[in-house]
């Protein structure tokens, strides 16, 4: 496939400088087209046994798929609607009390401090954000105590771009580590075996309906069902007592829309081999020309597909100029940051236009 | 509306005995109109401003579109997945501990019985599916001591359509009362606001997408938030302490597609007025119709609009064959039922293919 090819798959390129594929990626036509296909389902008998043994076999395919993104065996894996329902997953199943403590950082998104907080164990947060990216590793490994039941932390994190180093960060320490791969999955190589529990977005860097997702959970009899759904048991008792289903597909907790398993199904068939190496060159790029510009580059070189700059006027109004002139990105809020996603499928034109809505911007 | 205005809405009926309701109700063409054509946002900056802000206008309405199915203010309901979510949402809430009891019946359905086990708490069961209806009230409250923290149970079961006397549940105990709503909703009037807890489905009887849903929490202010999602926060601090959203929607976990929402509303506005009488009398006609030809009939008179009968032999291959003549019903696993579902949609001819189907079978 080549980089036209690639391009040419994505109706909203034609006429934005779409890039913010960190909230939610373009969408190939082939795979809206599997969507609206795969809906039909619906119109039809859609509580009969065939509709049933139609959508049980399509999950089945889609943990496959989805464990071939990040390196695993499809019976660790579990489908979810998002990153922040496998991060809730993986918390409801530690069985948290007062006096644990969970470490994370102070650049990760609601969807996982969210349950970190509900669980009632302690969060220490370690100072990441505004820090060099080769300190993160020392930073999280202050915050590890005798009392930390897990480590949470992002592989890419989402305000700047930066990857942590969660090799080091295994090899470091045993306890549990929950890696949220919202920005990483889809967006550079990811091996998620090492780690105990690894959540993938599918509307994002892979480009399927929202929401869609999975997690990788490395050994599901260690990790209590906190929130069964019908889709956790093999057979169960009168008062709800319950044998769970084989590997993770027991944490699954929400009936993913038929269609939307055919979505995704079709989103990965798409993906092009040097999607990797090209989305970094591209976010390279981006940051190279935001520099040269004189813009404040808050990002490093050398990371994942983000590019944040920090912004000195109000992040809100300039995300919404810059829409008015079809260039998509996103603001942080509270941070002063803009961020630009740049993918495998993004050119120099759509880099061009964000640099020169920018500069307009700044006069 | 005439009937046959309504019933020529949906596709599946021109070649279907579709008596599946219970399960997922049959899909008007104009729903799934909706469904695709608002599925085209995904084709576009979806992760633009403009995108963001449609989806949360959108998530607006759809709560005010459902509350309305339930005569409350849409300032309680959170929109979910499904009535299962429901359930964990309050399980989750309510912070429950060793020695805390739940009460519950034998006939529901595990994606409530699921997360009262997960709870913690022990959960009590009273039996009441295979007792006359007239007797579930004084079976339920017979399991109702000082320990009690929630009652949970089904407005309609769905084993056999009968109907539980919330308003007597109601007036005779002060204990949190959750209702999985699944199986009334769209079924037969429902008035949420006496209980704590009222579950909805949006796939079953108001004929939406799969899966849709919505929760009626009528104190928002006195369960906590158990697994937060991004739609929760007002505002939060760096170790995910939040500042909970106004109202019930601070419950809501997930991103529901924006086709969904489209398809929902779409759904809610193809309802006929006459369409819980119409139901209960073509519930009435098919209990009718089974008991003149002979069949153990498990539902009794006057109740939801589900038609459960005990089948001597193997239930499973019973409902295989009957979908091989085009007639959808479902079987109960382990307990020897069959179940059709009657909708204002349901017509004589439905009723008969099935009788006719069922006489071939039990020949």
């Amino acid at each position: 496939m080549t980089f036209e090819e690639a391009r040419a798959a994505f109706p909203v390129l034609e006429r934005y400088a779409y890039l913010n594929a960190g909230s939610a990626g373009p969408m190939a036509r082939s795979t809206y087209d599997a969507v609206v296909d795969a809906s039909q389902a619906e119109l039809g008998p859609r509580g009969g046994i065939a509709a049933f043994e139609a959508i049980m076999g399509a999950r089945d395919r889609l943990r496959t798929a989805l464990a071939g993104q990040i390196g695993v065996d499809a019976e660790w894996v579990a489908l979810t609607t998002s990153t922040s329902e496998g991060c809730r997953i993986v918390v409801d199943g530690l069985g948290l009390v007062e006096g644990d403590e969970i470490v994370t950082t102070d650049a990760e998104h609601f969807g996982m401090l969210g349950p970190l907080h509900a669980s009632g164990a302690r969060v220490r947060v370690a100072p990441v954000r505004d820090r060099p990216a080769d300190e993160a590793l020392d930073a999280i490994l202050a915050e590890v105590g005798p009392r930390t039941r897990l480590i949470a932390v992002s592989h890419v994190l989402w305000v700047n771009g930066h990857v942590i180093p969660l090799d080091e960060l295994r090899a470091a320490t045993n306890v549990p580590i929950l890696v949220d791969g919202a920005q990483s999955v889809g967006a550079i190589p990811v091996k998620a075996e090492p780690y105990d529990f690894y959540t993938v977005s599918g509307q994002k860097w892979l480009c399927g309906p929202t929401p869609t997702g999975g997690l990788y959970v490395r050994d599901p009899e260690a990790l209590r069902v906190g929130g069964p759904s019908y889709f956790s048991q093999a057979s169960y008792e009168p008062d709800g007592a319950f044998e769970p289903r084989p590997g993770a597909a027991r944490f699954e907790r929400n009936w993913m829309p038929v269609a939307f398993i055919a979505g995704l199904e079709a989103a990965l068939a798409t993906q092009p081999e040097w999607r990797f190496e090209r989305a970094r060159e591209m976010a390279e790029r981006c940051r190279e020309a935001l520099l040269a510009e004189g813009f404040d580059v808050a990002t490093e070189p050398g990371h994942g597909t983000l590019v944040a700059l920090r912004w000195p006027g109000d992040t809100a109004a300039a995300v919404k100029r810059l829409f008015e002139d079809d260039v998509v990105i996103r603001d942080l809020p509270k941070t002063g940051l803009l961020r630009a996603s740049c993918g495998y499928w993004t050119n120099e034109d759509d880099v061009s236009r964000l640099v020169s809505g920018l500069r307009r911007l700044a006069r």
